[in-house]
């Protein structure tokens, strides 16, 4: 039997696990990153931890195949990073060879949004596909393509960089210091921001009650909430980000024609209320031949999305 | 030696052309389309040149590997027409195997924007590359992608279709039945609408003058030809064209992050002056991460790059 390694890098926590080779998870673990104390130690932190589940399921080295790490960055040829989006550490490192090194396995990279993509295509939402686009809809908006049953990586590892296709000339500010980016808009974040600006000028609505008045705690689950228990003001926010998510999902489906279309995050946990919006809106922005036989669906994965991904990148 | 025929079936014209296995072309000849008179017959008179071009250049049917079409619709795993463009033929039928049959040699389809892709990719202003993006800009704006040294054809042949990326939400109205399309904004066909509307209130202009008031004559090069003149009226079109020309592939380098952008059609001829709007506005549109390395070139096959991409398929 042959195994693989699978590990999703994080800002705060690393999710560490041993798969088998039908993408099986055997064993896993989470750690902290501790990225403060530089990479080389986080990477032998990260073999160690890799060591002991190989004890607890006496599974021995040689039958390790790969190792592969989803990085919060962009990756070059799945093995350099060009540079970590949180950590303080080198720019264009070949972590794969000091990896490789360590543990004396052969390790390939990903970015993290693009290993979720790849983990979701083969073993998740997408599977039997050989064409599918992963959304994820979180603090930011991240995507990974996966096209001809591989990743669309970019030249300099910034392929699938989604969230910063420009839905809007001169739109609302992004944090990536551009304009209207589809993150500015789909993103929690984006949707924070839109129920704050109008809570300034409305107050009368659900949404605010149940905030008691203190905007500060104002998540985007409480939008939705406040939607799916008939709030009109709240629902007036989910379809103007539906709207834009639409607009770029159709943006998406009109270069890329894929089979399936996954979402995944925190902001598709809302389900069918922001479902129904963008469905409906797809009609407007994607040409119709690309919603043919077209599949919507949610991630299935979850947070093992990641540690399945990185069998992928050895198959 | 191998050889291959490429076919470029236009509405008005057919380009046929033999290659040799390095994509060299030997003979080729144009024939009228004539696509009234039916599927069978008009497959039939393209057979008929083919065979007449081998008899010139003494090449037997047996070293003929395979024959490319280029097809004005979207293609389905390269041998089924969902539907054609132009023509008043039968929906969803398989070219590959009706010509197969009727030569005897192994046929493949693929749009025909995406054989001036693949053309261009492999044998012209891509060439060394494993990523590129061809963008049309002709009466519309047509598209062909190549990643990882292979088409995105799409599930239902509508990949690369990044002319209905929208641009604009409830932009200008585009032939597609859609608004805010890339194609209403940057083809010959948006370049003339935004300069007649503006000409409508504004005729102390140089572009005025040059048609002597006769709009109905006005064509996108006399825009260009005017901007070069130095007429301010006229720049302020190209850098409008520009500016939505500089979203649009801004949009596709955030999504793809390729090698090459190769811009093809009637429009690029415009060249430097278009360009350099262009590359300034990218800067507003693209992650600068993607500008990186990235080339942006004018196609240099010209009216070969269709014949050229027949023999890809078979590579």
């Amino acid at each position: 039997m042959k195994y693989y390694i699978g590990v999703d890098l994080g800002g705060t926590n690393t999710k560490i696990g041993i798969l088998d080779e039908n993408g099986e998870i055997l064993i896993k673990e989470t750690i902290k990153t501790f990225s403060e104390k530089g990479m080389e130690t986080t990477l032998n932190r990260i073999w160690g931890t890799i060591e002991k589940l190989m004890d607890q399921k006496e599974i021995g080295k040689e039958n390790m195949c790969g190792i592969g790490i989803g990085i919060p960055g962009p990756v070059i040829n799945e093995e350099i990073v060009a540079f970590f989006a949180n950590f303080d550490w080198e720019v264009n490192i070949n972590i794969s060879e000091l990896m490789g090194k360590i543990s004396g396995i052969p390790t390939k990279l990903e970015n993290d949004v693009n290993m979720i993509a790849v983990g979701e295509s083969k073993f998740g939402a997408g599977k039997g596909s050989t064409s599918s686009i992963t959304v994820a809809l979180g603090t930011g908006v991240g995507g990974g393509i996966v096209v001809n049953s591989k990743l669309i990586s970019g030249m300099n590892g910034a392929g699938g960089e989604i969230g910063h296709i420009k839905l809007v000339e001169d739109g609302k500010l992004c944090g990536c210091g551009q304009r209207g980016c589809f993150e500015a808009y789909a993103s929690a974040t984006g949707v924070i921001r839109e129920a704050k600006s109008r809570l300034a000028v409305n107050k009368n609505n659900l949404l605010y009650k149940s905030l008691d008045g203190n905007l500060e705690k104002l998540e985007a689950k409480d939008v939705f909430d406040c939607a799916k228990a008939g709030d009109g003001f709240s629902m007036e926010i989910v379809n103007y980000v539906g709207n834009y998510l639409g607009m770029g999902i159709g943006n998406l489906l009109n270069v890329i024609n894929p089979e399936v279309i996954i979402l995944s995050g925190g902001v598709a946990l809302a389900g069918e209320i922001l479902l129904d919006v963008v469905k409906d809106k797809l009609k407007k922005y994607a040409m119709p031949v690309t919603l043919n036989k077209l599949e919507i669906k949610l991630g299935e994965l979850g947070n093992d999305a990641g540690i399945k991904g990185g069998i992928v990148l050895f198959l």
